[in-house]
């Protein structure tokens, strides 16, 4: 499905493209329908698992105020259909320089060609990526029983390659993985917190002896991050388990973004939302169970957990998700994945994740 | 020389081990001796090429007021050498909650036990990532024309990582880059302030068509990043043109850190800074000569600039920076690499560089 993804785009920038046209030829304003992306316009659907853009939308109808505006949503179609032709991508940043020669429509700043390109990635209902703009961040890295096969930038040619071959260093994923394609035998995907439990876990051999695949996310997960772990377990249908620190940062921030993707983006989570996710872990529970140590919880953290037990629809749909908020505030303490290392730097790879992953079941959902 | 780095690494451990055992011995308070690590303790040597530290130092005696200082700092040396023995890395997290175990040693918070590793790389003149500490922090992306050699963590075997083999992605650096050997015929290296330039210029197939290795930076360079870099140009004796946006961060806090290190780690700036660097741009002179959008420098690059203009030392003994800066301040503006874009996106690659290339004698010092 993803090897069409650009030729798809290209057809709704025509189809687009199309209806203002005619609109024009048959003397009518044209327009543009966009939808509401606010938390207000969002609900969480259990089934398909993510968050959802609900039904309300705005018109844009070209007039003397908008005309402006209009032209670039127009002008910004146009450039998408030019990097998908001469397969290139372009960065915000880029986008935002290449329209310095669009005269009157050229943008004053950044802030204003980031806003259409979000209008026209909601406009088209397709992710920025397969339109061929891409975020300037970080796209995760990758170790374990995964070939990923992309294409030689000059040749066209498959390159195969092997992420069991990096040594301690590790595969890093390009900010579009739209036309990447996947090959493995693995169990599972562990996504972890940070590069530090990363190098633990290569250092261990814990990809080679659980046969699993290994993914850094750098703290919260980015675009280009979420859309590989969800291309990948789409493709492969493989269980991805998410490994962070134990505090609401970890729990809403990194799992519940990357689980069911977040408000404000609400017309991309459809497609960068991983709802095969589960979590192994730390939980509040494990501070018990493994005798951890801890630090006290922050009144922000508090404050968030708190505002999470009333208002997150996720939270309020996941009665264990309830259970383990509702210990960690008693307790009033958080914990990170390093405290494992109290028992030993291998105990996290030897013991507690191999005896987590006896009981999937377990995981939070 | 990196062959070794392990096992010299713990004969300074033993030195100082036995020191401490000797004095005792004699009857007399066991001390260790700390340079002082403050910019005021530093000076610019142009030869070497960095930051160095002067020859103040303190002397840590025995005490009752240092006694669980003295305990940690030896506690911390027994770690290193079970670490290196064992063949594992720890991070500073880590050892932070391995020390949970050391009783009355324990660290109160990670802050001390950060200090204690600070004091005991600067006592054995060692870089931490030799004593097998790692940071947790991202260690740069790298694509072209250079062969990794690195180990199998289970066979032991060696590994050889093609960066010309990963399509649009990248091979990501360890923390820990001690080990690595290199295989190369690039003509230099390129590195690269932000992952958007550099997936600019794999796209462009920049390295193929110019033989060069490209490092992606992702803002200021960490640790692991300038290491590798520096152990590139070390061993393969290329040189390294760095290439960031034209402001006051990308002049001193990237590439003056890249090259020249910083005050406040001035034990390690030998170990971490490329004194073969040099600026390839984008300078303030080539706001002019290809006439790049600008935005005006904010109050806080002014002072940084002038600030640095009256004691940097750096900056102090490079004419062409003083000139260079000058320029700036009188432009007051700043101006992004991807400002480039205007010309098209692919001007970056087929003429700024390649045509700045061809003068490398003109690069900033």
């Amino acid at each position: 499905m993803a090897r069409k993804s650009a030729p798809e785009a290209a057809e709704r920038i025509d189809q687009e493209a199309r209806a203002v046209y005619h609109r024009i030829g048959r003397g009518r304003k044209p327009q543009m329908k966009l939808p509401i992306r606010a938390l207000s316009n969002v609900k969480y659907l259990p089934r398909p698992g993510y968050f959802q853009l609900g039904g309300k939308s705005k018109l844009r109808t070209l007039t003397v105020n908008t005309v402006k505006t209009f032209a670039q949503s127009l002008k910004m179609l146009a450039m998408s259909k030019e990097l998908i032709r001469t397969r290139r991508h372009s960065t915000k940043r880029e986008a935002y320089y290449q329209a310095y020669n669009w005269g009157e429509a050229a943008f004053a700043a950044q802030e204003e060609s980031d806003t259409v390109m979000d209008d026209v990635e909601a406009l088209l209902a397709v992710n920025r990526e397969r339109l061929h703009f891409r975020a300037d961040e970080h796209g995760g890295e990758v170790a374990g029983e995964l070939i990923v096969i992309d294409r030689d930038r000059r040749t066209r040619r498959a390159v195969e390659i092997d992420c069991t071959r990096f040594g301690s260093g590790a595969y890093s994923v390009p900010t579009v993985v739209e036309d990447l394609r996947f090959r493995t035998g693995a169990k599972f995907v562990l996504a972890v917190e940070t590069k530090g439990m990363f190098e633990r876990l290569v250092e261990e051999n814990f990809c080679g002896e659980q046969h699993c695949i290994l993914v850094s996310m750098g703290g919260v997960p980015s675009r280009a991050c979420r859309r590989f772990i969800r291309r990948l377990s789409d493709e492969r249908k493989i269980p991805v388990y998410v490994f962070t620190d134990g505090d609401p940062y970890g729990y809403f921030n990194i799992y519940r973004t990357l689980k069911v993707g977040s408000g404000n983006a609400a017309h991309l989570n459809e497609f960068l939302c991983v709802p095969r996710a589960r979590f192994i872990g730390v939980t509040p529970a494990d501070i018990v169970e493994y005798k951890l140590p801890t630090h006290p919880l922050k009144d922000v953290d508090k404050k968030r957990a708190m505002d999470a037990m009333k208002n997150d629809p996720f939270l309020r749909h996941h009665k264990p998700w309830q259970k383990a908020i509702r210990q960690m505030l008693e307790m009033g303490v958080r914990v990170e994945q390093q405290a494992l290392a109290k028992h030993g730097l291998a105990y996290v790879a030897k013991t507690y994740l191999p005896r987590k992953l006896k009981d999937p079941e377990k995981f939070l959902p």
